[in-house]
């Protein structure tokens, strides 16, 4: 099973949020990647960003936990799991180029206007208002269109 | 790749701990059981400790999430994860049999003296006596001699 770790950071004196412009549809993600065998979820978090980004996160907390489930007609073809840290404080400089994509600081009122996957909406809405663990289930079909999710808390 | 979800129960008014004797080493552990496809964690552990024990989680917290890695020599033989709550609260009735084994209030300052596998020690302790969420790494030979431990804190 894939696991996944990524990180919101928001920068508490500009008010911006690093975020990553993947070049196949244009959406945008928080930066992070595949666990490699034997991590813990923080020390994956850790490297990921640093590789995709240059920036070391300090004492990044987990904000979401989720199950992502594809579906192609009634069939489960994949599952996977996707652990969302949050974090204001860094050191390091940012990649002028990212190995994955285009890094950007965006606005924190701008966020939720950006192109990105309908999943990722919901939690980018509540882990950047609430500082509550969200837990939750997306499903998707192959093509990364929505078919339902389930979320706990409801809402932030 | 096995995903487990656990609870740690302590009740406030009695200061005692509900634990699983199970039945193989005779070792405890805190009532628990597998993930099911779909699930997202917080639904799998209030399923897996109604099933273990009757009762139902009154909004428990995710305080430990461990990899576990078991190694046979030098190959990896098998890696699982562990998502570990913490709850104060609760309704229902405590099963008389449990299906996994023998269901025990333990007073709070004898948790750490019952036989356990190393590592459960290692986050029993913490999450014992932290609110601050425990990461780690737990490297077991097969017969579940305790390897290796990375801990994130490294001490409560």
């Amino acid at each position: 099973m894939q696991r996944v770790t990524n990180c919101i950071v928001k920068d508490p004196t500009t008010n911006q949020v690093l975020m990553l412009k993947k070049p196949r549809r244009g959406w945008y993600v928080a930066p992070g990647g595949k666990m490699e065998p034997g991590e813990h979820i923080r020390e994956s978090v850790m490297r990921e960003y640093k590789e995709e980004t240059g920036l070391t996160l300090q004492q990044p907390t987990l904000n979401g936990v989720f199950s992502f489930v594809i579906k192609d007609g009634n069939q489960t073809v994949q599952e996977w799991m996707m652990f969302t840290f949050y974090c204001e404080n860094y050191t390091g400089n940012l990649l002028s180029t990212s190995p994955e994509g285009e890094l950007e600081w965006v606005d924190l009122s701008e966020v939720m206007q950006k192109p990105m996957a309908e999943g990722d909406r919901r939690y980018f809405k509540h882990i950047l208002s609430s500082n509550e663990v969200l837990y939750g289930t997306f499903t998707y079909t192959t093509d990364f269109t929505l078919l339902d999710v389930t979320l706990d808390p409801a809402s932030p």
